[in-house]
């Protein structure tokens, strides 16, 4: 009754083969290619005693029906980015496509609970820019009305790409009947960051996803010719933004697990001639303790103004997006940290929040018993060709991840 | 036998209402409205004993022959940037018109020297990114090769924009022949900087333009997410960017004089959720001592590397453009000094070098005795349709300038 890791690797080898090219993984939501991604993992499907369905926003189910109704959710994403690597989302999907197999042949075909593997619809959020698509829907915290009316690149409306795939948005709501009877969700993804890698550890057990606040800054000084203007009587939006880019560095620094990153400059008019008269800037911050995330917030924005005034410069905020900090559920927890002691043999598990989101912050917030495990990244990289986790660490977090499961399954059937 | 200043302002009016519109001056070289400017300025030269022709390299030459055929020239340019002020350039020009009227009528068609009133073809560079280029063919510093193949936004090529308006690149080497008999050269212009408006100064002697080190610089660090990315293993490249924003003003601010100017800074791949793995900026540097622009380079380079090595970035440098000091001649330094204490009834004055390159520095660069003058600006903004000057001072800088006109003629014959 053991699961097969080296068949999951092999599968994951298979989808690339089909879904990727030179650059990476191409398996972009509501694309071609991510729809034969879905083609391809229904195939796998065939020999398997599980019901199939997509729900209201495109969230593939499938459903090993137990003795009772009540339910344990295993999630990941077959979508990427573009140019995305082999394992963010589908290591997730595939593992729990390799427990579904052990599970069934374990009980014949008729488990004690009920066992869904859901591959959520545009985790990514790579086309139209609204990432955790499907498990937004799933959790009733969509935003429909905003989102219908984004478009991609070449202009074209999420609501039309997404009816191309049979998606209607205007039904969206009707995801959440997927919570029915769900009792517990576990999500395995690899880490994307070099935490793991840096402490010589294969496996951790995720905290929960750390909160974020997510802000356009814009300083206003004044354009000027780079060569009549004295030093003395120039206002520099530029270096009111230096200033800050180099200050959240402080304000993340006193805080062991935060980070504030300032990702994008824009300068206006941006010619070698001109002192900077505009100057946009983002800045992203992220912290498991909403007091934390609270404090770093007020200190950037702070320091902000401190600043626009020492170069005589006004600053303008305006929030592009946040989210508070979403904290697993405590025992689902342990039974992470169980099954990682048990498969790497050492005496504790680490635990870590995750920077990035994921789908169990969705499944999370709406109200279900959630836990995560990571798997080490090598050199941290993510979100890029390159992207990838040594064989022997792909192999014990799939055996982890089933033994998170069968814990899992108690924990379904002893609520 | 005196000039009428009031006149110059009502030509700069009607010029003005021809070829500006609701958002400034469109006289960008080598376009339609160019040429209106430059046949609506012919017009104006009907009523007078001069002889006119254009130049292999397109510059407008306007000549009144004299008793010798020493020369003193007078320069400007009618071509502005896009959405330009109505005083860059034009004033130069419609100041020398007045005082060629003046000369032409106190000496009844027959000055002792020749005077040669110059137009100048595109000073700004505006669509092909090349600045100086009639004046810098007639110094025979000219880049023809480099430059031909140049394209606007439109991708028309730069050569065959100035065959449309009659100019053949490859004879542009024939403007030199201007240079025969010219024995001094001068230029009024608007000062484009707030030095003189907050001295309360109409006017000043211009020592010199100020040489120009022009640098694309380039710091490479790591892209990485900005959820999952810890602060200590992050390779910002835009921190790097940031130290070296604020640390030219400190280089700058150890002499007078100097600026250094950060105009533009592009993040990649500048979105909000990645820490910058690659950071381009501009560095644009000014002084008029050459020891001390070498300085401030060597320290720019320097500081730019010791911020690379604490990011762990690296960087690399890449000269976009120099020009070395360019320093006026003395004796007409002290002309121009003179001219401005006869009409301002002060006792001294003021000096001050030029940020801005202009027609001036080629002409000098040629080893033409060379003086140049500047006007208050009114909060120190040009290249824009605000552009301004006090009508006061639009009236005493063309009496000034043709005092300055006088002597230099007194100059030229004495020569």
């Amino acid at each position: 009754m053991s699961i097969d890791p080296k068949r999951t690797i092999a599968e994951l080898k298979e989808l690339r083969s089909l879904t990727g090219d030179a650059n990476g993984a191409q398996r972009v939501a509501w694309t071609d290619t991510w729809l034969k991604a879905r083609e391809w993992f229904g195939g796998k499907l065939r020999e398997l005693p599980v019901e199939h369905h997509y729900d209201a926003a495109g969230n593939n189910w499938v459903t090993l029906n137990g003795a009772s109704e009540k339910s344990l959710l295993i999630g990941g994403h077959l979508d990427s980015v573009p140019n995305g690597g082999w394992l963010d989302g589908s290591l997730n999907v595939l593992a729990g496509l390799e427990i579904l197999r052990r599970i069934a042949k374990q009980y014949d075909g008729k488990p004690p609970v009920t066992v869904k593997l859901v591959d959520w619809a545009d985790e990514e959020g790579a086309r139209f820019g609204r990432s955790l698509l499907g498990s937004s829907a799933f959790a009733g915290t969509a935003s429909v009305e905003a989102d219908r009316v984004r478009t991609d690149r070449d202009g074209i409306k999420m609501e039309d790409a997404l009816r191309r795939c049979g998606v209607e948005m205007e039904r969206f709501g009707e995801a959440t009947k997927g919570q029915k009877n769900a009792v517990a969700y576990i999500e395995l993804h690899i880490e994307q960051g070099p935490v793991l890698e840096r402490m010589d550890l294969p496996l951790a057990t995720v905290l929960g996803t750390k909160g974020v606040e997510r802000h356009a800054i814009t300083f206003h000084g004044q354009e000027a010719h780079s060569g009549s203007t004295p030093m003395s009587a120039r206002r520099d939006a530029l270096a009111a933004a230096a200033k800050l880019a180099l200050e959240i560095r402080r304000i993340a620094g006193k805080h062991s697990d935060s980070v504030c990153t300032m990702g994008s400059v824009k300068t206006f008019p941006g010619i070698v001639t001109a002192v900077v008269g505009r100057c946009e800037v983002t800045l992203d911050q992220r912290d498991l303790d909403p007091a934390v995330l609270a404090q770093m917030y007020r200190e950037a924005r702070d320091a902000s103004e401190s600043f626009a005034q020492e170069e005589k410069c006004s600053v303008e905020w305006s929030r592009i997006w946040s989210i508070e900090p979403i904290a697993f559920h405590p025992r689902l927890l342990e039974l992470c940290d169980a099954a990682i002691t048990e498969v790497t043999g050492t005496p504790k598990a680490h635990r870590m929040p995750s920077g990035p989101l994921h789908d169990a912050a969705e499944v999370s917030r709406a109200g279900i018993p959630t836990a995560m495990m990571f798997v080490q990244s090598l050199g941290g990289i993510s979100h890029n060709k390159v992207e990838d986790t040594k064989e022997e660490h792909l192999q014990l977090c799939v055996t982890a991840f089933d033994r998170l499961a069968s814990k899992a399954m108690d924990f379904v059937a002893s609520v």
